[in-house]
């Protein structure tokens, strides 16, 4: 089976689903740019998690369709509140909302793809319907919480790699689970399928996480499509500062605490933190960290009956490692 | 039976429910905020008709009290938000969240309460749950709408009564309506008591936000509790407005133009723009219309069987109408 092109098709299918979603044209500013969003395609990874794991328990994808939009709709919501905070003035190529539009319309068009993320939901037919709302809420409030966690880092001394991990579990983690959990109940998954795909989510959205962290030091620019360093230029307190951290001394930690407290920026600086990267073994660290999560996450898989959606996770979970942006 | 005291004992167990909503202590910058809004009170008015629609149609108050919390904590999102949108530094008497805080923790604490609504409302234990949730979230979206055409109104030169009107269904109506038909559900309505009961929350909240306009002009400073004529200086398209607008000539015109286009301030111009209210008929207009709003809203109450909660509804139309803030 050709999983890319498999995936590829999952796509397709939710972004044709999105792109009829919205059929109210006013009022203007509320409605431009939450079709603007949600046609910026994006990678689909949580959607296609919904429609594989339903089909990986024995469910029909067509089943899982609308709440697979519903949680990418969702996340596109975070996307517009969280550029608002951090001033982002790009997003898979195109302005953020906030610049094209403004702040106003920006923090509304967020508000009302919540709401069209509930309303997608509950078009579900399930008769779990209630566990599922549940599911999907408690990863809104935990997507709130991770970007919180987020925002404080960034004003606070001291974050240690726990706190990073706890940030990252609820800020990325949690949604990834919460749409493999849905996928499984709308596939009426056993109790114990359940729990070890949602387990599979949590695990892979933080490996994804820190792949994330890892490539912004050591992608190829030109498949990264952006420029390499930019967490080290915003002083971002990810997986490998943290780590490092922990481990540098001398000069090696003096240039690193100048990170932390505001970040570095020019080539060179880039270079030399880098290097430290390297040096203290945090690379390393990272990428044994993200080894050891995909195999956690394949692990649980064997809970499932064979089959293309199952061995279709697996391929999932090695592709995320292998990615290149 | 003393209407107001049960009002105040309804108000108290939402008031309980709230205050010990939120377990969660971190991350401070998420839960300080969205506990902070929910302890300022407010008049409670839309978790009071969950909870007495749900009885007047022989329901449980118990059986409500989650969704009205939810249905309060909903609405407290849209303040946090709508304070940002409208630079408001005061609510309640008390600073507004992005005052006291910042902008970027006003929108996250916004997000979270929208959450924290779903979170309470999902534990109504109710086999029409799914049908709760789609009212529930069709508020939402209506809100987002409403606060939208508020916002755009704003800047646009020609609005419409009947683009005010439209406006303030959504923005305020579709809210209490929420409230009026998830209670009836809840309490096992029949489909005639249902459907009559979200046509009083309808009229309800649109006569409420007219009572508003009316009350910001026409208000005895001392009980109104803020200075008389906010709309005015800050050039708000109100009912008041809109209608004196499309009935004035000349002088009086060119001044409300001037309202129009920017506001009016200054004590002597705020009494000027009053008495083309009063002589174009335009308070008079609005006060008809709140009274023939009352009426209609107090006349779906007959499909219900006569019980006290039932005349509750009926005093609380007439509260609304008499209220002096």
């Amino acid at each position: 089976m050709d999983f890319r092109q498999r995936y590829n098709e999952y796509a397709l299918l939710v972004d044709k689903y999105l792109d009829g979603f919205i059929r109210e044209n006013v009022p203007k500013t509320l409605y431009e740019p939450a079709r603007y969003i949600l046609a910026s395609r994006g990678k689909r990874i949580r959607p296609l998690l919904v429609l594989c794991t339903c089909e990986s328990v024995g469910g029909r994808k067509e089943d899982a369709l609308d709440a697979a939009a519903g949680i990418e709709i969702l996340h596109n919501f975070t996307l517009v509140h969280d550029d608002i905070m951090d001033n982002a003035k790009a997003r898979r190529g195109r302005s953020t909302v906030h610049t094209k539009w403004d702040h106003n319309v920006a923090i509304l068009a967020g508000d009302v793809l919540l709401g069209l993320a509930y309303r997608a939901l509950f078009r579900s037919a399930s008769a779990r319907i209630q566990e599922i709302g549940k599911i999907f809420t408690e990863g809104v409030i935990e997507v709130c919480e991770g970007q919180a966690y987020d925002k404080e880092f960034e004003y606070r001394k001291r974050v240690s790699l726990d706190d990073y991990l706890l940030m990252v579990r609820k800020k990325t983690g949690a949604m990834v689970a919460a749409a493999t959990e849905i996928g499984a109940l709308l596939g009426n998954s056993s109790n114990e399928e359940r729990s070890a795909l949602k387990t599979y989510g949590e695990i892979v959205g933080r490996a994804f996480q820190i792949q994330d962290d890892l490539l912004d030091v050591i992608a190829d620019e030109e498949k990264f499509g952006k420029a390499i360093g930019g967490d080290i230029v915003e002083g971002k307190k990810t997986f490998l500062l943290l780590t490092a951290l922990a481990r540098a001394t001398g000069s090696d930690r003096r240039l690193l605490r100048q990170v932390v407290d505001g970040g570095l920026s020019g080539k060179n600086n880039v270079a030399k933190v880098r290097k430290v990267y390297y040096q203290t073994g945090a690379i390393a660290a990272a990428e044994e960290q993200i080894g050891r999560d995909i195999q956690e996450a394949k692990k649980q898989i064997r809970v499932l009956k064979d089959s293309d959606s199952a061995r279709m996770l697996l391929w999932f979970a090695d592709m995320l490692l292998n990615r290149k942006s």
